[in-house]
């Protein structure tokens, strides 16, 4: 019966963490975690090390959903100018969501304050793995210096992200028209 | 001899409130604030009525210091280009320092997750007159589209000082760049 339950707990607390460190921010503690997951601590900590396991597992459960949210299929044959800017029309779709606090792989590093935290490694690795998609495709699409587009590109990804989070701008008629501006600036087809 | 000391407390209050909330983030306690102060807690009651007014007014006391080191002078008579480029200047030079965690007041509206909180207003203010700066050298620089480069350069604003304070990218080599792009696409002089 043990055996049986222990998956379920483990599923159960990676989205309680999920759910509320998004909501609540990272200081949220392991007694509202495991209230909301159902699982008693000690399950908890047999299932994690600890509260900076359980959080850096559960981003980890969910970046490859989130990549695959945001990134055209592999057989996607569009332009790398549209393949980068489908990238934006799924973050502008996810902003516009009522509970949108900004990308949580960016939100989570800002607000652990240390870069070697399990849980900011994890979502280091997630952003520069969009950054190597933007990237490749500024590399296809002939820029004429991919790594700055890319650079540009996860900053503005980043800056409206946050902005949106925070319900200070919206993406709508702002993202489009700057990838626009950045995208011929750097001559990407 | 109370009355003397009152001033000094508040400022010591408001002090540890910027300092270690900048440090490790809102979800400091009071009782670290206090100590940080050397403040007794009911000394802090009778100064500010809740830890989210001490948070609130240690935003708005560092807001026009904070304002003045981004802008230029007022009788600074450079292009509205040079003096746009002024505060990308300016924020490069502050993500150099190795305490830069991002502009405060993005990274408190990040963290507090509640745009009504006192201290959120305070800091969106903030960054309404920035916003306001940039729309009004828009204008000024000829823009066609005043409004939209603002936005445009408040989120490269905040982007690239939210990656900085994550240490995922430095504004060197990528806001001028990013900025001249978008200033050129306007048509600002």
């Amino acid at each position: 019966m043990t055996t049986d339950a222990k998956p379920s707990s483990r599923e159960r607390l990676l989205e309680a963490a999920a759910t509320l460190t998004y909501r609540d921010g990272v200081g949220i503690g392991v007694d509202a975690l495991c209230k909301a997951a159902g699982v008693s601590k000690r399950s908890m900590y047999q299932l994690f090390a600890s509260k900076d396991e359980l959080l850096a597992a559960s981003l980890k459960e969910r970046a490859s959903a989130y990549t695959a949210t945001l990134l055209p299929a592999a057989d996607d044959n569009r332009s790398p100018r549209r393949r980068i800017m489908h990238v934006f029309d799924q973050l502008e779709s996810q902003a516009g969501a009522p509970d949108f606090q900004g990308c949580r792989y960016l939100v989570v590093q800002i607000e652990l304050k240390d870069q070697g935290h399990p849980a900011s490694r994890v979502a280091h690795r997630v952003k520069e793995n969009l950054t190597g998609f933007f990237r490749a495709e500024a590399e296809r699409g002939g820029a004429s210096d991919p790594d700055l587009l890319a650079r540009q590109l996860i900053l503005v990804f980043d800056g409206a992200s946050a902005r949106a989070g925070i319900q200070a701008d919206s993406p709508t008629g702002l993202i489009v028209p700057t990838v626009t501006t950045l995208l011929d600036a750097a001559g990407v087809s």
